[in-house]
């Protein structure tokens, strides 16, 4: 059910600024760049500001050319048509709290009224009207139900966009938030024409030569404990260096320990920039690694959480991990 | 469309065995255990023939033990149905041809009218009744739509041996054949009750520890060529013993090579069992690599292929490969 009065100011505005998260990922882009579309073809003038330029893991998105990290020409923008007697809104999209709007975040939140469109679980309120949906699979789902909502026609860029959004957002269709409305919705977005194929090939098939030289080195630091119910991996700077790799190249690794059969808790301990380690952590079953995190001033789910530490070696972290883990086995 | 009379002969039969492919896979056994599921709802009684017992990666199907091996069993089970005047039938399920059945091909086709319910492309008609969709993403996909048919009940238990089968024929809905209709049967098996997060849980994290130390030794064999175009990685029977690990656990191994954004075409050399190397091969976009394996006797699909050479080393078959791919590259 979308909150009011969210869909009446969207038909009624001509002009639309569109902001998301900072380190924006598939949910944050595919929901701005859809809803972008949507709301250009409905006649429209959108601007689609982003603080960085899109990742090299996202470029593939239709339409990104029309992201701009120009602040002032974003609130020019909405400045002018206001000037002109124009309707404007502004609409945050995946934005858990204020802060994750970026350094832009008070001029931002000067265009109003501000939207706010979010699915996260913990969301601080900000903006002007919020249509919070803490269940859904991603905010790509709520732009889909809002494009319905409009009468709006979802071009297969649009679609396309939801589809990475969805898709993203759910691991492929595989976390407990997939409910039967998600699969409706990307049977929706199929039928428009977009292949789970090709999206596929670009969401999982973009990986750096670096990424499976490192994933070599941490796989060689698997070391199980408890009868195979605790797995750790750790990666240090040394090694992210000697493969020339980044901090994108690890996404998803945790999900290798993660991957044993025998495993009930998995976690990644890697060496950040500065001599900050953080520690990734991942239960399977009934063990709480929210508890296990929150014991070292970190946070998250019961069943994925993570925290930093600073000052110690990834070695020394790796150790205090393991006795805490022992300890909630 | 079902092909007429696989319904009516199912909706009067008394008896049915169900049997599938050798070696089956999560489609098979998911479409076999759900099916029975569906038709013992309806009173029926149904024998499940299963030639090997359920593998490990699939033993947490539900109802996994009606699955008998005893073929006399089977064969009695359909003949005193029949010398009691009951209406039985036999129904093959996710087999591309007859000799896919296994060793009790000759037996099991002799209880007849014998059914076949299959979605390879490339099917090879046998039995006296075949239902081909050669489109379709699964034969657990043509079990629900068969149910439907019938006005059956699916229960959970049903309903997880369906999604199993789903999500295992089309990677976690990433594959070519995910359809709509695929995605709107996932919804309504979610709807019932099934869980994505546990089935993805049970399908994708019960790997073993030896699986992820050959990944370690095969990932340090990767070897690119042709400017990043071509990327190939290799196992030899050595790495397999010691790792202590078996052909279950390379499965998926070459999405790696294929995962690197700049490939082309992926190559995976693995030596099995006596002195025999065989080839996977897997291409993006416009290259053909079932012209590749048909030049050394294999074959398989434009994106999927693969074969087997004998009398030769492994390092001898990949400078083959390696010269082959270079050349359609």
């Amino acid at each position: 059910m979308i909150a009011e009065p969210v869909t009446a100011l969207l038909r009624d505005a001509s002009h639309v600024v569109l902001a998301t998260h900072i380190h924006p990922d598939g949910d944050a882009l595919g929901s701005l760049f859809g809803l972008a579309d949507i709301l250009e073809a409905q006649g429209k003038n959108v601007f689609c500001y982003l603080e960085e330029p899109v990742s090299h893991l996202y470029n593939f998105l239709p339409t990104i050319t029309r992201a701009s990290s120009d602040l002032d020409a974003a609130l020019q923008f909405a400045r002018q048509a206001k000037d002109s007697g124009n309707t404007v809104v502004a609409v945050a999209l995946d934005c858990g709290d204020a802060d994750r709007l970026g350094a832009a975040k008070e001029q931002l939140l000067s265009i109003t009224p501000f939207i706010v469109i979010d699915h996260h679980r913990g969301h601080r309120k900000f903006g002007d009207h919020l249509w919070l949906e803490s269940g859904c699979s991603s905010t790509g789902e709520m732009v889909y139900e809002l494009a319905e909502e409009l009468g709006a026609k979802v071009s297969v860029d649009a679609a396309f966009c939801l589809y990475v959004a969805l898709v993203t957002d759910t691991g492929s269709f595989r976390y407990e938030s997939t409910s039967p409305r998600t699969l409706r919705i990307a049977a929706d977005l199929v039928e428009t024409g977009v292949k789970p194929d090709e999206v596929a090939e670009r969401v999982y098939d973009n990986y750096t030569l670096a990424r499976l030289r490192l994933m070599e080195l941490v796989l060689a630091t698997l070391a199980v404990h408890a009868d195979g119910r605790i797995a750790l991996i750790r990666a240090t700077a040394d090694m992210f260096e000697r493969c020339g790799a980044t901090s994108d190249d690890v996404e998803g690794f945790i999900n290798y320990p993660r991957s044993l059969a025998s495993v009930q808790v998995a976690g990644f301990v890697k060496e950040t920039s500065e001599g900050t380690v953080s520690v990734s952590l991942r239960a399977k079953g009934q063990v709480d690694v929210a508890t296990v995190a929150a014991g070292f001033g970190g946070g998250g789910h019961k069943n994925a959480a993570g925290f930093r530490l600073t000052g110690k070696s990834v070695a020394e972290v790796q150790n205090l991990v393991l006795d805490a883990l022992k300890r909630v086995i």
